[in-house]
């Protein structure tokens, strides 16, 4: 097959080692953000920002030979940040055909007016003319994989997601090996929903790491605050199941792959984490905005799209707002300027165990 | 009120931090195997384990003075581990009267012939005489919760579980402080069948770490196997979830504080870990039980009895063993021998998603 992906940072690059091993045609297309990684990839095939050789079968393309990269693509992938949904959805309208498939690997959801969250895949259709809209499948990816453990070919577990099934079983037989496993579900709004919100939560167990840094460290006696990360876990797990009873989503998204898998792999280190030990530590959410310059925080943009969100959905009667208590506490410290702390008694609440 | 805590163990030890801090007088007796600890604790009130001070109200005893100490306490905390339990069932019997109440920290559970899973607080009842047995309330303490951290007055979150809920209130009420918080359900089944099997699963989330060592270690571009680990951890909580469910425990504690939260921070260190890690090296378990000796390890008598309880419930139709692919696996490393190996396309099966 032919696969133009769209955005040559980690984790679009990094989509074209399972493509690679599996012989077909990749030509890797950087937006105008990524002139530099397409230029080193010219030069060298070398990739800067993954550190590593780009496999065998991939052509790197800058944004102005789009053109020529998408032509006669079997399918394309969209590498490009959550900032740029829309700009791709653009950038590709020109191209796309009806029975044409993209799949992204971007997480976010943006609010509507009337406080519905939106997926990524929703927004780009968006983007789209009304003659084709609705005739082209948009898939995404979600699950617990970092850029950088894929390139380097380790095991790793996802799903594909799309309206259209037989779309993501497509691309899902493009992309499997023996270390990328890929299950597939037509429930695309409910693995987005748990994989975007897992950022912000990523980002509120994080702060757990921040306070201990800010209140004298691990103690005489060796304790660390896991046990309080591991409560912020929990009932992060715990409001993406509520998210996803509220939006129609199939809720086991909430302890499997999508959701407590995905988590468990952004605490492990990485930019969300990194914001939630910044306000941890007492920072507020603009001065660790100044300290993680450049840095896309998906995290954060989640954060706020709620707080657009949730009153909305309270006044339509759909939510509680106290049924959502940590994401209440992410809103206050990171859109409404507020100190960091822990209500943890809201937690846990019985209405829901 | 007066407490007995029986068991200078860790954990036990560290509940006395809260109730100390709740102005109750705390009773602590060591088991015949804590004697060192109990002398300590009477000539300097340092706790060698936890490596702190005791806190104030809080008598060491040994074993041989029990009757002193558990005369006129209001309730029992049990701080012996999961192969002290018959003991301790005997060792309270003569003491016991109709409506007394016991707590447990222990994580566990036997198979009984016929496959079923009893978990500790009703091995415990087993050992009580008929006239005492149904007139004592049972209890146990679930959730995310390291000792030292407790001891150190770090924010924690846990269940109180107990058949007759206004025993799990009582206690609860005695324990609760500003920093550690806690829950109540009746449901104490599904509560210690979520956090017992927690630490079979922790170990085989720390499958991963051993194998990225016995692999090489982190590769040149700085991948870990942090997407495998997630993985598991994911396949982790569906498994629990799957229990709950044929147990008839509450399903949402797998992604609550017994579930999800309780294996997060399992997953952060400790023996359960340890013994992944020695796994996913390469070491059989008699090897890595050598090589960790000393340590109680929770994680594969939890595994032990899976291994008697699966085929039994299998011919009872009432699960079937491909559905717990990772329990399987667990049980092919620790009880048969066999090498560590991932079959990851029979995780996240349709069936259950």
């Amino acid at each position: 097959m032919k696969i133009m992906i769209l955005g040559a940072g980690v984790m679009g690059s990094a989509t074209s080692w399972p493509l690679s091993d599996n012989g077909h045609e990749i030509r890797l297309v950087g937006t105008h953000l990524d002139h530099a990684i397409i230029q080193n990839c010219k030069e060298s095939g070398y990739h800067p920002r993954l550190k590593r050789q780009l496999p065998k079968n991939v052509t790197p393309f800058y944004i102005e030979e789009i053109e020529k990269a998408i032509d006669g693509v079997d399918f394309i992938v969209s590498g490009v940040n959550s900032m740029g949904v829309r700009w791709t959805g653009q950038k590709l309208a020109p191209y796309l055909k009806p029975g044409d498939k993209v799949i992204a690997i971007t997480k976010g959801m943006e609010a509507d007016p009337e406080g519905n969250l939106l997926i990524l895949p929703e927004v780009l259709r968006s983007e789209l003319p009304d003659s084709i809209k609705d005739k082209v499948s948009l898939a995404a990816i979600g699950g617990p994989c970092i850029a950088g453990e894929l390139a380097g070919q380790r095991q790793s577990c996802v799903y594909f997601g799309c309206r259209e099934l037989e779309a993501a079983l497509f691309m899902a037989g493009a992309f499997r090996t023996d270390y990328y496993h890929v299950w597939t579900t037509n429930d695309v709004q409910g693995l987005e929903t748990a994989v975007a919100m897992k950022n912000a939560y990523a980002t509120g167990v994080g702060i757990a790491t921040g306070v201990l840094s800010s209140s004298g460290g691990v103690d005489g006696a060796g304790a660390y605050m896991h046990n309080l990360a591991a409560a912020l876990f929990a009932q992060g797990c715990i409001e993406m199941q509520r998210i996803l009873e509220l939006t129609g989503g199939n809720t086991a998204f909430a302890f499997g792959l999508p959701g407590a898998g995905d988590l468990f792999v952004t605490c492990q280190g990485g930019r969300s984490s990194l914001l939630g030990k910044l306000l941890g530590e007492g920072k507020t959410y603009q001065q660790a905005v100044k300290l993680m310059e450049g840095e896309t925080l998906e995290a954060a943009l989640m954060v706020m799209q709620m707080a657009k969100a949730l009153p909305k959905l309270e006044a339509r009667s759909i939510l509680i707002t106290q049924q959502m208590p940590f994401m209440q506490m992410l809103i206050d410290i990171i859109v409404n300027g507020k100190p960091v702390k822990f209500l943890l008694d809201q937690f846990f609440t019985d209405c829901c165990i």
